[in-house]
């Protein structure tokens, strides 16, 4: 039952994000020599998004103690809507915004995506600037207690004032004028946890929803941060193309291990532009823009957990490491066609079993065959097995996808030894199905 | 990726249960003459489950100022299992339990389930009585402050106890010797809910999975109360047949106008062998066992409310009512093959739209045509629709499958005038797809 | 123990304020008003605060569609300290704030108090105000999200911020150099029911607190709303003056039986300096600012009960009626100098009982007797008596306080027919005491 | 205001309670002991309660692998009322239940108590035992689902039928008749924290003061475990003597520094006959019952610490472990005149300061004197002081009480170098008072 609105991702987005290596810090210069090595060493993978993250529009991200300066003074038009700050961007000098990036980056064959957060400018409320297109001031269709607990740079909108509405159109229309083809909304997915909030963030996605729908242009909604709360799946099927499941992801293991718990309750939401979000790749050089900077803390064999469950499970691929900075092994790992191949070409992937020391997923290729992945959760490395009985197979022939190599025929059990924390991916084809 | 345990129910279980009209009281004169009708009447629709509920140990169940008499004296063999009081159940007589009714329960073409709470009696717990096959007594195996908060009679068993398993499968085995085809396991579908207790549902559910595997015998495993924890879905999935997505249900609107919210959080969780449960139908004659004997309260646009959500859905069929007493319209919403059909031969049911004053489903025909279910939730008759394009289609010849008569084509948009709290289901056929 | 801050507050204080019958629309001359009514013919009787209550720096407030207009323009000195709205209070122009107020109640023989809300303008924050003696602005020490759920003026000081408490003290010097003697913190009493806030309200009192001392004058602290948690009674103890200890009281029976409840818990936590506060009266005529004019909706037994409580239990009694609209009986309420004299000369008030339909209160007076009051908490007269060896004694002489008459001799048990919902109050001397 | 009930207890009990050193384990043998032991060393200095605690009705106490076996086999007489385990207490036979014991200990000028869980024999309540003086059997009074979390032997007791009372005065009858002076009834103090029981702990309360009234002897009731709420402050204060405001407290640091938060909650609810209650003191030898044996794993600095605030809060003193194997040290704790003195002559205890480094108390002496403690938290030596306006001093003679020493003159401040976890308990003597 494919909503118009999935069209746009009919597969998991596979693309880079600024946040994990320059955080809030982001220049112009950074994102287009991501753009430029992508193109030229992933976009035949089918990497195809360059997203710019938080406090685009703050010409002093960065320089205070924290990640966000407290009640910074933002680069706004006469609406009350964020602009590049241009010594950052400078290619936005004379109100052009992000449209000579996004220019660029479609020159390259590649799309574009900027974060945002939900709301509307805390300064723009205080200095009451006009609603484009209608007769209220911004004072008029903010909420005084509807903020953000981390980020002090908005007011989220009231969903009983039709210029709330208008506030959306009027900055969609703007990213729809300069070629936006992707939008992060920030401090939207788990904001049902605020207890007494008036606000509601369903009633904001909705007019989010209708803002992208309004503007003519196809963008990918991504909604953070996460935990996504399941009970509110359907609503965010509804309206959206990827949900974050988790709070903010790292280069830890314990989070990382956390995530088998969280595919395990999302697993059967994943559908054509519908994307439970395990969030973005903590891979290569990150930590440039606020946390120490250094190489992912993950082990191989963590790495190689991360992209197997990321990919059997179907999330969205969003590297978070700084692409030119990129070793060999880290570059193996995001152009091997045969994994990358599930993002497009499975479905149907279901757990087999977890526990606290192991974890086994499946799913099916649509050329009739299957993928299984073993997973070692433990601090040893131990033999993880599966009866082949378990996905309805007697015997089947191997083949182990990051290692490239054919295994042979097997009957009964798969088993690989298996180093700690680290995990095999395996393709079946089966030489005599069961029953 | 079907499960053993799944072959049992491939098709969501219809059938009859006692509780609804009986309560705790029911008698084996109830239950043969409730199967009888259902050879009769019922059981060329798919109808097959006759179920005794809650209480059958006990001999003067119902005679007490509540649901349930405090610490009664229960029917128990030497090893504590329960056992059919004979006052109500004379077949039982001479240790033979639930074999005899069983037995002609499957004369007559159908199936015979039999309810228990989870755990040991405290009866056998205080008597300290052994456990078959160990050297351990009851008391060895029971929680003591792993208790049902309505019922007094049982303790939960202790998973750390191999002797709890060995429990668990002495009853399962009695129950397999009996013949019995279905079990619904009471007090263990939202026991997570206890905060403080050590008690854990889980390891419960997983004990008695493993002691129907054990019995030999398939028997349908149906988990009760709800409303289960949508995040324990996949464990459910795992172990069980059906399991409650509500509190007990009955012949309130705000009941049932509820579950609406109930099956929009489950709807992507409905698969060969899982079937999460809307509870049993409160239809016809109800209520003669504790609470005052009636006519169901339901209008009879609410009945087909309520039949056309459990089909589109697919919940299991459970008849609440007694169904010798079942009166001309009663009985047409039991047999309305072109609904019921449903049951088996849909998929991929969705709800598309819902607010407070209507909602909208949507589902596949395993011949390629499609099911839609127009709900009027609101309190006055109302012109209820969906645009075709929200189901991928153009235009339709549509079939509306309570009145069994075909509407003519179609185009752009299906709608119907609803009375208040009732229902349409329709079967469109496409004349052109969209696109 | 006598604290320095108790010894502003030795007895209960008496007073009268704004919010009850202007609610945020009080002007200067409706509290000059107010001020000569008292002086003429309450504060013989021991009532001597005039305090304005909230918005005095709001030149619009009281237009809006709600209590306070989101994000209104406040009229703020260079500092980002709120001056009076010099519309609404002329003689506050050319700077000089409430000093020309206070200085006329002053000379009537009474004393004059404000309310603010706790933290500092967002107004001055956008505007990045300086902070008066220090070399930061307003952003660098408001706290982005700790504010209130129910007013957008201000946002909560970060207590690690040294320049934070030079922000409080710069406005308690202002108010000293003002003449004012009572201050009521708003938004700060029950602020720990914010569950994710950084914010702390305790770090905040203390600020408040040590800026009152800084200030060189004596200042009542009171603050607001309510409930207090018992559980930080001690830390309200050690810097503030009376605090409340339910949310906004108004003229409903519920709220003035639950009361009860309230006093019950807090009755071990009244001291010299240190008043649990039940809010104000709202007797007379009440209602002009925002909700309905109108005379309160307490009955005159409600009224009577809810003067006697307050009384035996010393709260603080602040009167929320427009003074110069009281009519006879509420004058009486006002001026029953016997009833009054509990708040100076009375201790140790405890509860004897308390059920659904009937309290029983007593106290010691000064002299030796003892004070002892019956309520009616049911819907039908009712007599209401209490045993004599409850209060220690044998045999007493009963004065009734508000009939102001004597009632005799009474041996073993007072008791008296009342009113649904009223209340006597007794004087007790005794006779022979028991044992 | 005293309540009769006061008087059992108008200064803070001092005794022993078995628990700490023998668990569940203590026999006859052990108590005459310890009572020995307290009349030749102890009483002198107000020690006068031996308190045998839990599971003496229990033959094979202590013999599990847990504290409790799990529905073990109690003694009980035929009407369902626990007796001694004979094979445990000797002169227990032949019906005489503690009579022959509490005669004992009597004899040497002290007095004697017992534990009790709230409720009802499990085993009483399945055998189906009749109530004594009543028609009914223990089945009828008791709540199947009212049980404690941690033992497994009684059902709460309904409070709604009469023989639930019958059943109340029945035990506290016997209990009465075998001259007991002390019950500590357990399970019962924070009971209100159980979110879906039906059971009342307010009611039990209740249910057992009256019994105590109506069995004609004068019993100290003491309830556990904490910690209790103190909002339900009064209903306590009502009812009993003393109750835990803790959870079990043991001979670990943290559980000691905490207890300064709990009396900063509670000071100001000691009064004569009602004392918030620090728990039982684990000095000298504990831990032989169930927890390995040992000698206290507090400091002597922590011992110094525990006496000091337990004596100047005024908690009931309960000495923990064995007499008999007191070293000098333990005794000299439990024998210092000057700093046992305030248990009986004291009154307004309150904390002056606490913070994560220090706190300081002070109280009054009925000479007129006062006592400051000061309190060390850190980890380290440090100088921890006091200025003296702070207790309305100007000047003061000092006496340390655990030096038994005068120390002189001070002005101005009070100030001790203090050992980590340490404290000093001063006694001041006023040379001028300060206004």
């Amino acid at each position: 039952m494919l909503r118009k609105k999935d069209r746009v991702a009919l597969t998991p987005p596979m693309g880079w994000n600024s946040w994990d290596c320059f955080a809030a810090t982001v220049t112009e210069e950074q994102l287009l020599e991501n753009a430029a090595y992508m193109a030229a060493h992933l976009k035949k993978y089918g990497w195809e998004y360059i997203v710019c993250d938080i406090q685009w529009s703050e010409p002093l991200a960065g320089t205070g103690e924290r990640e966000y300066r407290n009640f910074a003074r933002l680069t706004l038009d006469q609406y009350g809507r964020q602009m590049p700050a241009e010594n950052r961007f400078p290619s936005a000098a004379g109100g052009k915004g992000f449209a000579p990036i996004a220019k660029k980056i479609h020159a390259m064959g590649l799309k574009f995506g900027i974060h945002i957060m939900r709301g509307i400018p805390r300064q723009a409320v205080h200095e009451h600037l006009p609603v484009l297109g209608t007769d209220v001031t911004a004072d008029q269709v903010a909420l005084p207690d509807s903020i953000s607990r981390w980020n002090g740079d908005m007011y989220g909108l009231d969903p009983q004032k039709p210029e709330a509405q208008a506030y959306y159109d009027s900055i969609f229309q703007l990213y729809a004028s300069w070629g936006v083809d992707f939008v992060k909304v920030d401090d939207i997915c788990n904001t049902n946890m605020y207890p007494h909030n008036p606000y509601s963030a369903e009633k904001e996605i909705e007019m989010i929803r209708r803002a992208i729908d309004n503007s003519g242009r196809g963008m990918v909604l991504s909604l953070s941060p996460g935990p996504a709360v399941i009970e509110k799946a359907w609503h965010m099927e509804k309206n959206a193309n990827m949900w974050r499941i988790t709070d903010d992801f790292w280069d830890k293991w314990e989070l990382l291990k956390a995530m088998f718990e969280r595919c395990e309750v999302w697993q059967k939401h994943v559908s054509f532009g519908c994307w439970p979000d395990c969030d973005m790749l903590p891979l290569g050089h990150i930590g440039a823009g606020f946390h120490a900077a250094r190489e992912t803390n993950f082990t191989r064999p963590e790495q190689v957990t991360m992209m197997t469950l990321w990919s059997i499970f179907r999330s969205p691929l969003i590297m978070g490491g700084n692409l030119p900075e990129c070793d060999s092994w880290t570059l193996s790992l995001l152009t091997n066609a045969e994994v990358l191949h599930l993002l497009g070409h499975s479905s149907d992937a279901c757990q087999l079993a977890r526990d606290d020391a192991h974890a086994v997923w499946t799913s099916l290729d649509e050329d009739g065959s299957r993928y299984l992945s073993l997973f070692n959760l433990g601090e040893e490395e131990a033999e993880i097995s599966c009866p082949l009985a378990e996905v309805s197979l007697f015997a089947a022939q191997v083949r182990d996808l990051w290692q490239r190599k054919d295994l042979g025929a097997v009957e009964s059990t798969v088993s690989a030894k298996i180093a700690p924390h680290g995990a095999v991916l395996l393709k079946l084809t089966e030489l005599h199905e069961i029953e």
